[in-house]
């Protein structure tokens, strides 16, 4: 007795006979999530192949995650089995897609039936008695009309006594042809892995953002400032061109171990502490602090944000100061030592003395989950959109996976970006995982060469499929040397790379609008740091950079192509101090050519290869290009593809030039 | 209430923390399978992470394909979330690897342990405590003297009233660590995906076939040829350094509708008909011709080849003439149609009027599966290790996945060359699902530059890690134009660049070494086909290319590093007709150049760059070249990189060089 193989193999009978690989596309590993930008066509590639000769039928089926049925279209034969489709999805939300392929015996049959009609073949009759049964086959799978189209056709086909001529011209009749095809047979059919894509909000990819601390003063008033005074600012972030303003976490304060200034082990008792010392008697992650005001006052900040076109993004940090709620509610959550302590958190080499991580090995791991879940709904609920979740490399990898999942099929217009300042493979994991938004190592990229590679990295490798980036010049953890040590020129570079370079953006202000640069001895951080005190900031300050940033907002604002993340291409210099790049609309409407120095110091000059032909241009073209940074917007007269550039950091760091088109 | 997650995911724990990605190699689909090659070590790489962090131990997890256990080893931390592990496969067979990943408490512990120790912390006793429950619990997982001491150690450093030194050391001691170590806390383990590799013996990489027709005679004799016949031109076959001797099939041969000379549609009645065409009244696949003898007489034909140091390969052609058994005692495995008739097989543009395909649809197809299997099995079991599987890719891909899975798990040894002239990625899926060789396009690339493309995808890319290439200059399907129209010179370049470029090759011959070049008219084939007709060759015709033959394959032998898929590397030219390469041994005491000339009909010069950082030698260093092909063996004196070659088709068509060792 021959051993028999399995009733199925991969979930499908022995008989089915085409298989898929390749799909692009896809990630690894299978629950890894994709993003997509909303309203563009996704272009879904596979490999699809049987045995034999017969043509396949291949479709790409979609759906929003939890709906039953799956929408289809057709995929293109590209030929050397390859078949293609561009699907446009419907709306943002969690969308699952799978390509499905099948033999249709039907139009294989249709295929051999007129090749051989057109040869005279002396077997037609054999032929039209096939065709009959197929009709006849289609007919049970049709309904009302069609199904009585269908039976009548069979039966002429399959009537001996009728013309031969009159029968082959029905089976060749393209009417016949396409209903037939409607009923195709689809019992063995291939059902393709599952993949998932984060269809995602403009907003997603594009965003500017502004962050400061609500606690703070906007000008020299005393005491705790409040979200009131906060919202007063909006109309003058909004009017530079920001559109997320994010406040760190705005949740009660512990008392025990609180860090005083400067990052002191013991606080004074006027210390108000670390905002990330989440958790006091007022309540933990869904509690607000009380000087900051009342739930109340938050939703009415909520509509002043609104009202100036912003969106207020929250800090969401999950760890515990000794005092927050939890650590006495749920002791289970946390990773007791026999003294009776928990070891606090640390993100080497930073220590925080003043806050308990959670136990994500708990056996109570599923309650843990689910309550740190509903701290993202309980905000959502209060009409929050975006957050930036601090230290998510911290909190396990399959946590977020569920978590992100979860919210973004109930709130799909949702925005998490990952503070993970961490190593590649783990930022990029946390990205699969369903992060929207990811910080990135733009500040420590501080030479041309270095920075073109890694953005070459974000924008042009798979990377680009499932990790947004977004730059940040500073933050209250990150002053770095190059700030330090910079002058304007450098500040404007920064500011002028991390808006062009990728299309979102974020600066921790007023600290770096009014180059504020005074290091911790001997540390990449901000002296007296407001994550430790809070400050009264003229926000007015003479030497503000207000002007660059709203005007590089403003051009931002102005051109989608500056929007974009992988339209982004590089063009030589021969100066290695100088970057330069290029940004086009599709339709090359729009070509910006960005030309920074790196050097905030000394002039910088050199040639920049432009490449004219992505503009269609011949080689000896003369052309217009105007220097949209300065705001006499000069034009200069270019001519060919190699052009000298001087950049001077005692006037400015760099071009943002418009190539105009001819004729403009 | 919030909603909780679900118990597991993806199969673990939420409590587990490590994830695997990239493990390299792997394959997609999951089913495919990957090839090594025996005695060799495989790196295998992945990246593996968790949050936090702690330190992760992770496992090389290996086993033959149906044993229980697994033997694991240690994956080496590569910085940034890198693992490897070289594993060396301990014999051939089905093997199954997977990685396995987990957070050791005790190493972290540890780790932390010896810091603060050094530091001097004054907490140091609550650390020796905890030290003290993680030794206990590692004694729970330990039996015998391991336990004891691991309670014993367990209870000195939770004893309060011991010396805080003597448990410092106690803790520190490597002996306590290692015994810990050895017993680790597994639980919250990460099982990554299992992937297959069946590890080949060598010949898998490295064969020399020579195909030839077992009825047709080795000199003017009549009638049918014999085993025993053909097993007379073995010690002459195994003299020219082939270690295959490949047959077209073996079986009965149909009656209905057999071929007649020349693929004539009708037969004359002393037409002997295509052995392609299997099956009469004698019997299918499982019998024999009986003109070629009996099964003993095929017994004794293997143990003559095995005598010559030759294996004899079968070809399986899933196919059936109208009288094969099959037909009758299983009809639906055949699709009929309404006339009673089975649409004959077809491999566009070829017609095989005389045989019937397999329904790969059938309704039956488990019992289809298992006579198929059963075929192999049963000339398995007769001692042939080597099959040429006719035309695969016309038999349903998970057909293939099943049956060679299963055969190779039995005859781990077994050899399976797919002959599969279809496109490209038909080609290499067949060979995920299992084939151990493949066809290539060698004999339609002609030219220089697209056959160094060719041979780069083949060994450079990833599909060197599935695919086994085959090249033949000949086949009875296949006299290409270039040998119709080529010289001397042609022939033995192209045997020369099969059998250098890759490590297997093959020739039908006789017709190959006496250069037959006759074409049928109009068509890539040979006139009077051999596949049609008897044929008396007389082997030893004047002008033979058995010198070169025999000369290019005994250096074949002599050199390992010439029987190697992915040790080529091209060298640029200066003259498009002129193609070289080397192949080097690791260690680089092989060093070889080969140079040839696709232009069998006018002399060609060019310089040839040697890369001889390669060779470790200085940009300006002499040394002596010899060349293997020419039977006197000139030494050559070369100098630096760049060296002329002359080919001159009336002498040699190519260079054959060794690069000798400096002194030698």
């Amino acid at each position: 007795m021959n051993p028999l193989p399995p009733k199925t193999l991969h979930g499908h009978s022995g008989r089915v006979r085409p298989v898929i690989d390749a799909v692009q596309p896809s990630l690894r590993p299978a629950e890894a999530i994709l993003k997509h930008r909303e309203k563009e066509a996704m272009e879904v590639r596979a490999h699809v192949l049987a045995d034999g000769h017969d043509q396949l039928d291949v479709v790409l089926a979609t759906r929003l995650r939890g709906e039953r049925s799956w929408r289809e279209i057709t995929m293109r034969d590209q030929r050397n089995d390859e078949f293609s489709a561009s699907w446009v999805p419907p709306s943002i939300g969690v969308f699952e897609y799978r390509i499905l392929a099948w033999v249709d015996p039907f139009r294989n049959w249709h295929v051999g039936f007129v090749k051989k009609s057109d040869a005279g073949d002396p077997k037609i009759a054999v032929e039209l008695d096939i065709g009959s049964r197929l009709l006849a086959e289609a007919g049970t799978r049709a309904r009302g009309k069609d199904r009585a189209h269908l039976e009548e056709w069979s039966r002429f086909l399959g009537d001996h006594s009728r013309d031969l001529m009159q029968k082959v011209a029905l089976a060749r009749d393209p009417h016949v042809y396409e209903l037939v095809r409607a009923y195709p047979d689809r019992s063995l059919e291939r059902k393709g892995d599952i993949h998932r894509v984060f269809v995602e909000r403009e907003k997603a990819y594009a965003s500017t953002w502004y962050e400061f601390f609500p606690r703070s003063h906007v000008d020299d008033r005393e005491g705790h400032g409040s979200f009131a005074e906060a919202a007063e600012r909006f109309p003058e972030i909004a009017r530079m061109g920001f559109d997320v303003v994010y406040f760190p976490p705005i949740h009660p304060i512990g008392n025990t171990f609180r860090k005083g200034r400067n990052n002191a082990l013991v606080a004074e008792s006027d210390d108000p502490g670390s905002p990330w010392a989440i958790g006091g008697k007022e309540g933990g992650h869904k509690a607000l602090h009380p000087e900051l005001g009342s739930l109340e006052d938050f939703r009415a900040l909520l509509k002043e944000a609104e009202r100036n076109g912003l969106e207020v993004a929250l800090d969401i940090a999950f760890q515990c100061s000794p005092d927050h709620p939890y650590v006495s509610d749920h002791p289970q959550w946390f990773k007791w030592r026999p003294d009776g302590t928990v070891q606090y958190a640390e993100n080497p080499p930073k220590k925080y003395q003043d806050i308990l991580p959670f136990d994500f090995e708990t056996e109570d791991w599923r309650n843990l989950w689910a309550e740190l879940r509903s701290v993202f709904v309980y905000w959502l609920e209060q009409g929050v959109r975006i957050f930036r979740v601090d230290n998510p490399h911290t909190k396990s990898i399959d946590f977020w996976s569920w978590c992100l999942l979860d919210l973004k099929e109930a709130y799909p217009e949702a925005i998490f970006l990952s503070e993970a300042f961490t190593r590649p493979k783990r930022k990029y994991r946390l990205a699969k995982a369903g992060f929207t938004q990811g910080y990135t190592y733009f500040t420590w990229r501080n030479h041309a060469a270095e920075m073109r590679e890694y953005v070459e990295e974000l924008t042009h490798s798979p990377v680009s499929d499932f990790f947004i980036p977004n730059f940040w010049p500073n933050t209250p953890d990150i002053l770095h040397a190059d700030l330090q040590h910079g002058t304007r020129a450098t500040f404007v570079a920064r500011y002028l790379m991390a808006a062009t370079l990728v299309p979102s953006l974020g600066i921790y202000g007023p600290a770096f609008e009014l180059m504020e640069n005074e290091p911790f001895p001997g540390k990449e951080e901000y002296n007296h740091n407001e994550k430790y005190e809070i400050k009264s900031w003229d926000w007015d300050r003479p030497g503000n950079l207000k002007p660059e940033i709203t005007r590089i907002n403003a051009i931002r604002k102005r051109f989608s192509s500056l929007r974009r993340l992988k339209n982004i291409r590089f063009a030589e210099t021969d100066n290695p101090q100088i970057l330069a790049y290029l940004k086009a609309s599709p339709e090359r409407r729009e070509f910006f050519l960005i030309v920074v120095s790196f050097d905030g110091h000394h002039p910088q000059g050199g040639h920049v290869i432009v490449p004219l032909e992505g503009l269609g241009f011949g080689p000896d073209k003369a052309y217009a290009v105007k220097d949209l940074l300065d705001p006499a917007e000069p034009v200069y007269s270019w001519r060919g593809r190699k052009n000298y550039v001087l950049l001077d950091p005692r006037k400015s760091p760099g071009h943002f030039l418009r190539i105009l088109p001819e004729g403009a």
